[in-house]
Parts: C-alpha cells; structure tokens; sequence
C-alpha cells in the first residue's frame, strides 16, 4: 500500500480536514495495525503536507524531541529536534504511541495544542510560533488496558480524538489483493481467517490480527508458501508470546483456509 | 477566546489583585480546562505584567527552572532559566501543574513564597531579589486523587488558595459563541451535554468535558461537522483512556443534542 | 515580621545559647510554620552571627552543600558550596526540612557534628575546620509520619533537640497584628479559627493552620478582602490537597469569625 | 559446528528465504540453544550476505544500535552503531533475546520494519534507507514466562514468525558427533539423557538442557571425562540456579547413560 | 573525650592488636554512640598510625574511595581517593556505617580483605599494595533490623568481628565527667536514666541513648541547663522520629534525674 | 595458603584441565569460601598462566569490563578494561561473583563463551579474538537463594559447571595448620566447630562459616587469643547480620573447643 492509496472507514477524513481547518490537534486511537500511520500519511498528502513520524517510547526525552545543545568546535550549537524542525516547516507532526513517552515530552506539547501554538524551547530561550499549516497528531492503542501508563485527562481533551478500527471485509481484502498481488479469493480467505480471530479474541486477551499481518502472510504466499505455512508464520505465531496459541484458535484459523482449500481455491 | 476577554466566576479577581497588591503567590485549584490559565493570562493583562508560563513536569529539574552553567568558547558561562527571568523582570510566572514537579524544583521556591522573596541560585552564588512587581502563580487539579504525588502541606500554606471551577451554563454558552462563531442555540445544546456529563461523573470516575472541550466540538460544527460528530469527537472519545463510554452515557449526551435538534435548532 | 521580633514560647532561646557556647549542633523540631525558620534568624541575630539557609530536597546532594569542581578556561577548579561558605565563614547554617535530603548531604554532616567539627571535603582533599562561631542547626517537621524517609536514631542523637510548637493564643494575635496591620480583634479571631481547626485536626488527618497562614489572611483583609473570603483562601482551602474539607470543619471555622462578626467586630 | 552445516527441521529456510525476497523482517522464537543463532549464520551463508549479531540486554540503548556523537580534536563527530553499519552494508541483522532490550531500541526498528525500510537518526538528521540486501532478523525465547518483559504485540505483528524447536533425536546425535569427534553410540546416549530431562521439564521448571550443552558435554568426554562427569558438569548442573536438582531427575540422566554403559558402549 | 583518653569494655584492645599484628582487617559492631569511633581512634594513637575516617552512605560510589579520573589542562589526571590514599600511607582505614555503601564500593574491599591485600584501581590500570601497616576496618550497627541493606555474609566473613557495647555505669559515668566538666553525682544521675531508657527499650522501638548524648546533656548542664531541660533536649527528644515518647518512658527519666533532685543534688 | 598449595577435592582439576583443553569456560559454583578462588589461582599456576580476577557487583558495567574512550589532549583515545587486556593476554579471567554483574556485563560474555570466542567492542567498532590460551572461568554462591538476581538459563548453559564444596575435615585442618601455624589439635577444633555449626545451619539459615574464618581464627590464636575469642571473632559473629546468634550455636560451638579444652589441648 503506497501512501497514495487509502480506504476511508467512515467520517475520519472529513473530521480531520476540518481539524486542520481550524488548527486543531487530531488524537487517533485504535487497534494495532488497523490503519493510523496510512491514515496520517493519506491527509499528508491529500493536505499536501509533509509528514514527520515520531516513534514514541519510554526513554524519549523533550530534548530528543525539540533540541539540544551540541559542542562544535569548542562551542555549544543548539540543534533543532525532529518536533521543531516540523513546527518550523509547517508539516504535519505524527507521535506514534504517544502514552509511551515520558511526561516531559508531553508537557512540551501543550503550548502547541491550545490557542498559543508554539513551542517553548525554554533551554535555547526561543519561542517558536507554528505557521498555520503545521498539525500534530497523535496516536495511541487504548487496548494496552494493562499498560502502567495512562494519558492524562488533561492531555487527551485537548485533541479531536478519531477512534478507527478494522475495514470491512471486503474493503480489507482488495487491500491484501493490491499490497500483495494474491488473488481475491486468497485475499478474502486470509480476511476470514482474520475475522474468526478477532471475534473468539474477546474471550482470549491477545492483540488482534492486524490487516498488516494478513498483508505480510499474502506477501509470503505469493513467495511461494502455502496459506497455512503463512497464516502460521504472520498471523497465529505473533498472537501471543508465549507461543501458547489454544489448539482451538489454530483450528478456528485453518477452517477459514481450509475450508476454501477444500472447494479447490488453494492457488498452489 | 483571546486573552482580554475573561468572564470572571466569583471574587477571584479581587483576591488576585489583594494577593498581588501584599506580594504574596497564589495557587489556583480545580478541574482540568475550567479556565486557570486563561485567568492567570487575564490578571496578567489586568495588573499589566507579562506572564511566563512553565508546564510543569516530573522530569522538571531546578536547574530548568533557575538555570545552569553552559560551556561556551572553553568557560563556563550561567545562563538564567525561565523562572529567574521572570523574577530579574518582574513578571507573573504561572506554573502550571506544579504538584507533577520534582522535590527539588519546588524547594527552590521557597525563598520566592516567604518574606524573604529572593532567589538562592546556590550554584552560581547569587541571590536574585524579587522586584515588587514579581508574582508567582502555581496551579494544580485536586481531581487526581489517585497520583502517588501531592503537594505537602507545608508547601501549600505558603499560598492564598483560589478554588476555580467551571462557568455556569450562561456564561458557559457565552463563550463558546464568542470563541467558535456558532450560534447561541448550538452553544448551550454543547453546554447542556457537558453539564449532563459532569453531573454524572461522581458515579464514573471519568475528568468530565472542560469548556475548553465545548470549545472545540463548536469550532469543528463550524468547520461543518454534525453536532453528533463533533461530540463523539470532542467530548465523548476523550473521556476515558480506555474507549469505555458506557451506551448510557453517550445516550445522556445524545438527548442534549438530539432533543434540542427534534426542535428544529440543528444548524446542517 | 522582622527577623529582630520574636516572641519566644519556651526555654529554646537559653537552650539555644548554651548549645552555641559549648558548640553543640541544634535540631528544632514542630509543625509547619510554627516559628522554627524565623527562631533561627532571631538567635543569629542575637549572636551576631550571619544565617545562611539551605531548603532541603531529595534531590540535594552532598556536592550541592559542600562544592563541586567546575571548569574554566580549561581548568578544574573548586568552588565552596553554600555549606562550605558557611562553616568558612563561622555562620549559622541552617538546614530546612533535613529529613529530605540525601543520605550522602547527612553523612557530609556526621564530621561537623561530634567533637571534629570539621568539613571533609574528599574531592578536594582538604579538611575545613569550623572555627568557633560556625553553628548547624537542622529542623524537620516529625509530623509527616507517612514518609518514607526518617532520620537514622545515630543522626538525630548528634543534636540538641528543641521541640517547637504554636504561640500561645494572644502571643500569636500580636504576632498577627504586627505583621499585617489589622486591628487586635480581627487578628483574635483568626487565631480562635486557628486554633478551632488546631483541636479538631486530630480527628482528620490535615497539617494544622501555621501562624504564617494566619498573616496571610490578615494581611488580605487589611487588602480589603472580607474575612470569610481571605479564611478560605488562607487557612481553609490549603488543609487538604484534594479540596475535601468538611463542611462541619468549614462551620467551625466561620463560627469564630462570625460569631464576632455578629458581636459588630467585622471591619468591613 | 561451523557456520556451512546446518541440520533443517522443517520449512524454516524456505520461509526465511520467501521473507528475504519480499523484504519482510522474521523473528525466531524457540527454547535456548536450539539452534537460532546458529540457522541465521547459514541463512547469511545461503544468501550470500555478512551476518552482524548484537546481544541484547536491559542497558543497551538506542544510541548503541545507532550510532553517537563523539569529541574528536575539539569536534563532534558522529559515529555509527553495528546497526547502522549493518543497515548501511546491506547486511543480515540479527538481534539475539530481542525481549531484553530497551524500548528505545525496539521504537527505533519500527521505520526498518515497515515499508518505509528507513533508519531514522534523528539525533544526527539523517535518514539511512536499507538496500534491498538488508534484512532484520530478532529472537527470543518465548519461555521465559516469568519475564516482566514482554514484547508489545504491536512489534511482535511487524515479523514473520518463525518458531524453533530441537532437532528429532537421529539428527542431533550426527550434530554432536559432527561437532565433538565422539563416536556414534555416545552422542546418542547423551541425546537420550537430554530427550528424557526435556520430557521430565514440564514438571519441574527447568529451562531444558540445549543441544549446546549436548556438543559441549562430549567435547569434555573426547578430552577424557567420564560420560557422568561431562553429563554432570554440562547437562544437570546448568539445569537450576540453585543447584536444586531432584534425585529423580538424576536418576533418570543416568539411567540413559549407564543403561548403555552396561550394554559395554562406555568409551573409557 | 579526646582521641587519647579511652575506657575499655572487654577484650577488644588486645584482639584488635593481635588482628593488625597478623594483617587481618576488623569489623566493629554494636548500638549508636557506644563508642566505635573513639576505639578505632584510640587504637590508632596506640599503634602509632593516623585513622582516616569515611562516613558511608547509600550514594558512595567506588570512585569516592579510590579516587577518579579528572580533567586538567585538557588532560585526564588520576586522582587518589581517601581509601587509596590510606592504603598508600600504611593508615587506618576506618569505614564508618559499612552497610550504607552501594555495592560497588564493597566490592572494591574485596582484595584489601583477603591474602592479596592490594586496591586494583581498575580504571587507572594500577595496583596498590598495602603496606604492613595498613589496616582496614569497618563498622555498623546491627540493631538497624528495618534496614533494606544487609552485609552479604561472605563479606562479613572478609573480618574479625569484634561486638561493642555500651560501658558498665560507673565507668560511664566517668566519661561524662571527664567531658563535660559536670559532678560526679550528676553524672550518675544522667547515667540512671540512660540505663532505664534502655532497659525500657526492648519494649519499645527506639534506639538506645548513646554515651554521646550523655556527655552533650552534661555540657549542656555546665552551660546553665537544668537537668529536666538537658535530659529532655539530649536523652529523650531525639529517641523517636515523630516525638511520641511515651508519658511512661518521660517519667522513668524524670525519676532518675528528680529522685535525686530530691535529695539536694541538683547543681542549679 | 599460597597459591601454589591446593589441596583438590574431587575431579575438579581434572575437568577444568580438559574445558581448557578444549576452549570451554568454566562456571564455579559452590559456597562461600569453599575455595573457588583459590582453586582458579591454582590451576592458573598448573597451565601457566596469569589469573586476572575482577570482583562482580551491581554497579558493574560492560565499559568497566571492555574499557572506554578516554579524553587525552583534547582527543578520545580508547582504553581497554581488564576483561579486555585479559582476552588480548591470553590469560584466565575470574569473574568472582558473576551473578551481581548487570545485564550488559554478562552480554558482553556471549560472544566470548561460543564458538565465536571473541570480544565484541562496539563502541570501538573492534573484535577481539581471544587466543588459544584465553579462558572465562565464572564463579557464584547458588546459596543466595533470596536473591532477587539470577543467572539466565541460556548463560548457565554455556559454561561447564563445576560445583565445589568444603574440604574433608581433616584436609580442611591441614590447609588451617598450614596456613596459620596453629598445631593440628586446635586446628581440629575449630574445624570440628565449623562442621558443628555447618551441620546445624540447615534449619537456621545462616551462611556456614567458611575455610577462610577458621583461619582467620587460627591466626588470632597463634597471635595470643583464646580459641573461644578467636572463635568468637571469627566464626560466631559474622553469622548473622544481626548479632542474633542463639545461645543453643554457641553452645554448640564451645562444646566444640571445651570439650576438647578440658582434655588439655587449650595452647595457651
């Protein structure tokens, strides 16, 4: 899937021009994989703006983010973060998984997401005023439920918040079909086979298959492997860490395949 | 809302000037968006001083605050933090969510809170005194009762308290008009929604909608979103980290909205 | 209050002096805002000896109090920390809240202490004996019995302890009306209200109002704040960090003021 | 064992070659010592391309991966990590218990394991895209339950999976002759002994002995050790941290070897 | 009490001599104030070698001992700690409260401890040998039962132990005279009560009352203190962190001082 | 006891002359003072070569083992640590205690303890192949058994694991005699109350007391004290961290030594 290719799910496309519109931040939640990296990179471009990806964790400082002093030749150089480089630029500026970072590389956000829209970079004594068309949007997973780490109320009511999911059935199998150039028929098999997944998923607390993953088996298929070897290695393999997949779960999945085998659609 | 318009709540401009007029720092409490910082911005205007604002963080040290030596040409040169800049200028320096900041950034207010309203920058060897204009003001949502952190109380008996809270329902609408351009009829419809909402939050334990939340979902109506949407997107979604609204809830929401909008007042 | 009025409650003030003739080192313990930080001033003053204040923090460390080695042009040089300059110095260092501080800045104090009375600066390899005049007197507040921290018996067993406590009622009055200018009867009434709270705080588990709290609201209501308004702002609203006073604590304390209020005595 | 024999187990090469083609990262998972480092050395013999290793743990950051800045003659020079030289070598990357590492390091894999294919360095401001050669393969060994680690599903989705296990008993035993000089009978007796603790371990909780230790336990016996001695030092003794071993699972070590040993297979 | 004054308990004196004569490092134990410090120095006067005294604590690293790498002139230069400096001089080492120390600290003891005698200053690539004449030894007080830290016992095997308590009364007592400049009969009295704190002790949790606080009572008392006042400053408010002594233990204390208060032998 | 006395206790010599021959490293485990390092000195003296011994502990890191660049003239030169200068020497490193290191001092081992047998320093962008001669021998106390730290599975099964234990007691009074210069009968003595004592440990949960402390005792006997001092000093006391020793050990321990005292064997 280039960036250029992008199958809306419901009224996002038009929430987030109209955030853009009123230089309001844009919060994107959402199961793993469902879609929010295309998503940013599909309104980059239909803004025609660039976009500069930020993956957030645990050890991201605010530094890391808007700056720091570096030595050069005896003396100290302030050098620009990725976050201020987008500010200054006017792009649009994604934190991925932005509950993983640490609390001084949020609170360096609000001044950018309230009526001042500008950064403070309080160490270089600047105040960097975002054009109009710089925009930060962000994204979080709220299904990490057992996650230390919670955004605060605070933090989460100062963006439009777009909650996203899976496509429809359909919708996700031409994606498998154009990401990986496997027939319909495999495409819709591999979505099925996902759809069981995420359904008995409730009851099991494994992150469900992301369309990525059935993108990734599709890819292996059309390699040469079979569905079953590539529905094992993408999608049953990484549900769980402990490699303990319930028998169940796996005969769930090959019905989903096999069944469609059985009827002569297994394309090797 | 820009900030010479501020629709005052109850004595607390009053009390603001008195505390400035006898030099002594003030600490706003109350719930997330209810307007301190706008407040603080007003005074500002108000008394004709200049306000520093530092968000407040746990990684925030005394040294982002008063300063540090920095190596420039091969010497070791001081350069003075937001906090001492605001004081050498006679500034109101708000800092806001003080409580999420480290021990040793608040001890070094001490001096600036008593009669001694100086500070002690003991690694370069100066005491700045506190021109009269100076004003320190801290903020803090009490909401979060389940933070491992709070301030001591030796620390908040240093301040003359001002509670806050959030606009009645008429003032509310007032600004939300004022700040969104749509009409008085979608206003106070936004306005009743949040009101349900933070009445039934005792129940839940969500951080209910901020004005500043009705303030958004207004300018996205404006931007041509349905009153629904610009809800969900605004209000609703940011409620709680983990995406349970409860259907009640949302129903709650919804008759504010859908009730009014029966009555024909639905602008699209 | 100056730092040459002080209106002593026990014996500390001999206490105090045949402890500095026999170069004993003082611990003042007492709740916030009793008198501990001015009892030090009045007695350097009274002993002609200059106070140098330290706020302790867990984030001070040893180098904080004793030096550090800096670099300028290239070099490494020594420069005293406010501890160091003290004992050069033959002042009175007093060190605030010690139970805060690092174990290494009290281990720095255990050769200050006993009959060394000497510095160890082993960064700098060198010895700084105290001359005569040199005084460390520390204070904590034994009330925060939730913390983590407390001195070790072997530190504490190094000082003569003083316990501190309030005024007596009418002492504090004149405290009050010789710090904020209010007329003797509004000063005995926030006292009563003090002093009401005082007993009652047993039950709850609130930091008692300190006598400073008491001039800060005099100090409002000579500002022209009411005296309902600068109560609440001063002595009511700081007691708990979660906003949770008791309307039954809030009648108490409006009796007292009231109650005098109704006798014709409310000065506005 | 050198780098060129490699004993397959199932379809683990062609899926791995099928990855390399489509430029998918792969994941091993799989018990300690079955072989994991020892596939992706014949994996980079099959395919042509130099494999970097890099050992995880919980220290190693982001920077160590990537590359720093260093002070050279006055300047600061960036330097490069193994995995940016890998990266920029077109190399196989192969990072070992991948789980250990910090989340730093994991965030900075995400741009390599999407289709951007890209290196961010956003210390240094430069973005290193992966040739086609480049491929990133991790492991970890998904036993270790009582791990507080665990690897986020999100990263576990960007991976084809590929699950490791023990070679059947007749191919271990020619890995170890093949490895160690000891003749046949031998290297059977000790693939018994380590087939029964294998199936013995779900029980106790031990992590089960590796072929490793099988190859390391008859080099001692082709230097002269008793085959008790070498299955003592190498096999039961690593088994438990406290050297806990039951009696029971002592018994069942020998009963392989000595069972043989009475049948006059002992070679000594 | 000077370094050459010193009152001995037991075997002590002679075991230490017979450890420094067979190179074996000691280890003091017992309560807070019974006078490890003063023994370590006395023998030092005895045995003709200067006692370089460390106070540990929980931030000492290895460098604090051994000394580190420093910055002059743009060159790095070694510079001795105080532990490396008293093994070069043949001095006493004396390691005040060992059991503060982190771990690395402890662990550079290692080879001081045992037949190698030597510091391995790793860092600067050099060896120091001990001379005959150096001695280590270390102290702390078992009585810290709460403590998180604890000796690992294979380090408190490195010493010869040697358990210090407080002196027979009548011997105390003498030390307090000869410090202090008090009567005999005062002297005995602060003594009584020391000994009924301490006896009282078991039931409660305090830490005993040391001779120190003894002596600084009796100074106190020769300055112009009453006994009630010098007991209450010295012996009985430093007992516990949060100043709840107990009204019993208060009146056993009185009884010893007033008892004999009654019989006239109040100095004041 | 030098270190070229050993008096060898099982086949230990033997498998660790045969994991020498065959480039494997060695993992010691066994209690405290059983000999472990001792044994290491020995057999480096056997194979000729030099032992570099480096004590493990938690503050340990990889740079202290492998080195790190050093600022030298304004330039970075890098400085190889002693795990480093041991590998390039061909010598037998002890890691004593391995099982305090942190977790990238023990990453760093990989390489060295696998076919690869070479030192990976990255950050000098340099590999190490250790010559022929180069052995990693380990060594930890599987008695810790309260530790919160212990050695992974897949590290233990890289080394062969030789456990190790006390003497016999009659080789044990041997090494005492020899090592101290006491006769054989006190040597028996205080070997009989170790065993005592060792015996008894299973339900205490004390460290027994090692071959080293009844040396030590036996050296403060030839040097003048009784053994009931001696034992006292060096093998009662360093028990337990608390001093808790029952009353029932130390009869155990003097029956021990009385009962052969009141044979006449007592030397003194």
């Amino acid at each position: 899937m280039t960036s250029d290719t992008y199958f809306a799910n419901g009224a996002e496309v038009s929430l987030f021009e109209q955030a853009y519109q009123r230089n309001l931040p844009v919060m994107l939640t959402g199961p793993t994989g469902c879609g929010k990296t295309r998503f940013v990179e599909h309104m980059g471009s239909l803004l025609g703006r660039p976009v500069v990806t930020i993956s957030c964790h645990d050890d991201l400082t605010s530094s890391d983010l808007v700056g720091r002093f570096m030595v050069t030749g005896g003396d100290v150089i302030w050098t620009d973060g990725p976050l201020t480089r987008a500010v200054k630029s006017g792009a649009i500026c994604y934190l991925d998984e932005v509950v993983e970072a640490r609390h001084d590389s949020l609170a360096i956000l609000h001044s950018l997401t309230d009526h001042r829209r500008a950064l403070y970079l309080d160490r270089a004594d600047e105040v960097v005023h975002a054009p109009t068309e710089f925009m930060l949007v962000c994204s979080y997973n709220p299904a990490y439920r057992s996650s230390l780490k919670e955004l605060k109320p605070s933090f989460r009511q100062r963006f439009v918040t777009l909650p996203m999911t899976y496509l429809p059935a359909d919708r996700e199998a031409q994606v498998v079909v154009s990401e990986s150039g496997v027939d319909t028929a495999t495409a819709q098999r591999l979505v099925q086979c996902a759809t069981a997944i995420r359904t008995a998923d409730r009851a099991f607390h494994f992150e469900p298959p992301s369309t990525r993953v059935l993108v990734t088996a599709a890819q292996l298929i059309s390699a040469g492997a079979t569905e079953l070897e590539a529905a094992d290695a993408c999608i049953l393999a990484p549900l769980s860490g402990d490699g303990a997949i319930t028998d169940g779960l796996r005969e769930v999945a090959a019905a989903s395949l096999l069944g469609a085998d059985a009827a002569g659609a297994q394309p090797h």
